[in-house]
């Protein structure tokens, strides 16, 4: 359990690399993915990705994880902003959690600066893009092989 | 109609029992449900369980319950905080509203003490733990047999 | 000790039953108090009752139960929202505290939302009218036989 | 694409005419659609509908309308003021944007006063009644076809 | 009934004429007393007069002007700017309320602006000095008999 | 000088008696005047009148007291809450200044419980209906012959 | 008098069409008129426009159309975010109102973003450029004619 | 007049020694007064105790200092943070005034940061424990004797 | 053009030299307009002065600069604070505009620190008495002739 | 290292008895200190002073007293309201602290009344003048020999 | 000691010239102090500049004026919104003072508007760039020489 | 150039590895460097290493890479959260800036929240422990060498 990793995706991430290339690359959710599972296999993890619009869902796949993974590398999205539910569940999630935002949140509009789901990270990680993610693995493997 | 109350509880509670058990004891929803079957019965009302993780869901089922239920016992968990939805929902039911909560909410996070739906339910039972949904029940019983 | 309750009323509560009898119903501060007599023989309680317009008679009331009651059931009416001085007896006292009130104080005035005293108690009940101190003594009952 | 138009509705909408007539008037959600199909074929515009009351549907439906439709226009309801997704998800839409709220929500409480969606819409018409949606959609015309 | 008014001062109105003279000027309370029955007199009115430096005394004393006088004029001193206690005291008077103040409050320290016996007042006099009085009591000639 | 007092009302009182009489009473400003020039004669005072809708023609007014006026009474209606301009031509004025509201603004919407004028006026007479023109003057004779 | 309607338009509004032409586009308040004198006529409606840079004036125009006018279509500008004279003069005015602004101003600077007009209009209509002029007039058609 | 000293000690600090020794230490009031009484001697003041749990009586206890004592030390616990009308008994006062508290009030909750007594102290000592009160006693020697 | 500047001063300036001579000077608005004209003479600048307490007609006259001045130098006195219109009329003036306040209004009231007009400033220049309109003076003819 | 305490004076308290003597009194830095050896001796404490005008080097200094005194008795002076730094070097270290202010900074500006260092405190003094450094030496003797 | 003003600059200015040229102008530190002189010498004063990047230097610079110069022109730049200390430094300076800025500070981010120097200085210059200099110089020449 | 990076820390992390081990682990500041070293060795880069207790050395260390380095990574500590000059000197350096933090301080009190920096930084890292310098020596690498 403790080499698994799951990997959620909020809303309208399954946009990426179609929406504004200039700001986030032309990298889709797809290539996001499978740059992870590469890096996850590197540090010896396995890696199991879901993505969803609806706040429910993701409250869903979070309790899935319980006793399953022993991290979650979460991109909240606009859910980060907004939504107690998904902290909640979180907070039920016994394992570690890793917070990943593509742009640095803090540069931009004032409501995207208070993150609910900061509260109970282990880390966050802002600003770097997509190699965010593979940072945020890097890390994660420490924490779960100590 | 007047004898039926529809029990409506919001995200996280499926896991109720399982996490945080020195918190909110070792009962699960299921337990919970039959408790209140049970304390229904006693008082003479028909009881209708519900729960989702989802928003949307939510107010299916509190629309669903417009015409048919006499009142609603919600705990909208942490949609109390965020969800104005649910709030307009209860506004369309005609019925009476007890919202219950688990732990005293006004003793937890400060994002924990306003709530949404406390505008519009006739009464507001919090702390008690599971005994709050017989408590509840009792007023609703007081509420619909006049 | 552990079976004894102080029920704890404040100020212009004794008027209760001849101001907006519209809203409160017509039972007056006597019926309430033999109410909880009776609720509480049915529990095995022994009540004592008390009413005060005095902010320091309710503290000099709090004080009093200290090593005497197992837990104080109160009504603080407007001393709720601008009371310290309450709040610091209340945490004085070592036993069980439930906080009633007889309106939703959430549908009131912005000055009714907030309340010292919830900050202390184990428990709130608003909006049940006078049934509500039928329902605090249940729950008390629960945590004093527990 | 320029000539198409996604009507998009959210949470509780699907209850017009049934709730508050007195307010609302008795046209319901199926009249509406009717009324703007009408509207629509006389400006030369398709009109496609949809209604939910889950915030993720909503997302979904205004993705599904990137590349397909020229213009929206969306009564976000309730989620008005508390969606940052489907902000999100209206910033993904390279078209028109126009906002509709039946009701002046600057008259009402004041968690409705502010709209997530006013930030990206190109209008917003409110107040109106049902009419609103009529006068959205020449407003729609007019910037679809110059 | 009608032609009876209580004339209630609150805390450290005892001292006046006896603190900064240079401000309030030389009368004493029982100068303003005396006054006040004189006006009262030729005003066709019936004056009782009381003061306490203690916030449940002025609760009590509001309670007994109940069913006895049609009118009460009140300068709730300090307590003017933290007791709802008064407040909910004075909503369970049937009557007619006037506030004074013998200075102009609006003009000293920013927490001596707000006044929760405003929101009940029938009219309120700062800053007329112990006139103050006398104009309140000619205002309250004028509403009770009309 | 010492004997005439300038009486100056703000905008929409030239509409007194015609909006709202069941609030307001059916006295128009015409009414006002004459009974404010029949007090001032008894209390041995000259009277001078002067309404507008225009916040620049208010400061004229008041400018043009200076030298010539002992006292001005001022009801400044709306320009009361937003009217820094009117407060400077007051604190120009060398005389007494006493603020009249025929309603107890504190008893209405929040942006009008604030008046730049109060930080100016000697005394404030709010609530009192079109007799708080008559209290006012009776309070200004005392002030300006002592 | 139910088919009248006046448009009155605000401070600098007589600069249309000369000032930032890319974002206010090339019309001028000429051309506004005369566009509602157009539509106004194909919806059996009489007109009268009146603009001015006078907050006072504005306050007496809105007077003058009591009365007279079945509705008023506004826009304030500048005085939409400042003046209480305006909204009490709306309020002594029985008819219709509906406020119009040409740009979104909700995504302009935080100052614009309130309006004290809109809590006393029956619809707002905001980002329709000089078209919102004639959707507002579609709008008071319906509300005159019902 | 000038070495004579009053102690006053507001609401629960009769309990002193007995809640909490964990925190405040085993010493009574009792204990603190005899250890004020031995201080107060060794630095040749005199010294009078009271305490008291009624805002109104510390009102009157601080009225009754006028004229007779030179100094005031008080510990006003709750009622630090609520009570104008202990500020205003003591801008009564003529004489110099040292607040105390036991705990460090900067540490505890955000309503005890501020103190309405502080504006009015000419010293405040605070963390000090029972200590802080002999500190109090040797500052105030040294300001009465100079 | 770019030689021509307008001086534009507020409401209540008219009274310079007659009000707080120990703090504005003896120095007359006539005075201020005759060195102005002194210094805009010696730097080779035509001015042309205007004053008026009424705000319409200060946006009147900074509208009627445009085309005409290259450049305003505005004391907006009182309406500094409250005159969006003010700010929207000189947001349609293409040239150069310098605020100017005879005191340091930093050092006054709360209400008076916050100026609509810095937002649209070139330059702001405060405290420096009737010296200031020099100080700006020259640095407009810096910006005017580069 | 118990019997040993750092004396820490911050920014602009080397110019003591040079500025305000009618307030702080003629005493100089030098004088204080010497007057803190005096009392330490008599306390059987060893005092080392310290002063700077720089942040950074008073940081230094705090932390040059880790594992070298016992206590810190410092007056941060104005970083007391703005230097986390120095609130972080007393975290890192590891004895007693008590913060002196000279004057009740209660009574000053606003932005005076909050302290980073109370927070970490033991305990403040504020307001006892040059005695507050002796009183605050006597507490820490009680806190360093128990 | 009149004729002689210290020049102060704060952190990052020794860059000026270097630092978005395309704003500040071309124009360095040094360029300014040569411009200073020679208008200096113009006036009939003596300066002496400094600059430095520490908080705690120009602490150390305002207090060696102390005595020897008439007057400070003080350009804090980034201290200017932190620094308490350097209010206090100026507090306890005897002479004038006059703050410059060089951009219009109310132009930029919110947490650059509010300055702690203001509350001191005599006058404040903000955005003629580096004329704000030469005119504060010509300002300061009439303060010293009267 | 490019392949230059500046590490440059803040105040109290000189003491890292002493002072709360169980948070921050025993790893000293030269740790930290040594494993900098090291990582940017194998990353291509060379590292300067830097650290101040003092904001004003801290700007000076900031603008002596400007033209040397190609990136600074900095943890500023206490400054993070009051240093306007800080993020000055990076706005007037061209090259990536990325902010670390050992711990989240999201989790931590307030005042931690807001960092200025942020708003100049490239990307953020925080709650990575000693960690978080390794990832941002990755990312920097990332950036420099594209």
């Amino acid at each position: 359990m403790a080499g698994i990793v799951h990997l959620i995706n909020g809303p309208n991430l399954n946009l990426l690399g179609q929406r504004q290339p200039e700001i986030y690359g032309r990298e889709t959710l797809e290539d996001v993915v499978r740059l992870c599972q590469s890096v996850a296999g590197e540090l010896g993890l396995t890696l199991a990705a879901f993505q969803s619009n609806h706040e429910g869902a993701l409250v869903d796949a979070i309790q899935a994880a319980r006793g399953v993974a022993g991290g979650i590398v979460i991109n909240p999205a606009a859910y980060t902003h907004t939504s107690v539910a998904i902290l909640d569940a979180l907070n039920a999630f016994g394992g570690r959690v890793i917070e990943v935002h593509l742009s640095n949140i803090h540069q931009r509009e004032a409501f995207r600066h208070h993150s609910f789901v900061s509260a109970r990270a282990d880390a966050v990680i802002a600003g770097c893009g997509v190699q965010g993610y593979e940072l945020a693995l890097r890390r994660m493997a420490r924490l779960l092989t100590g």
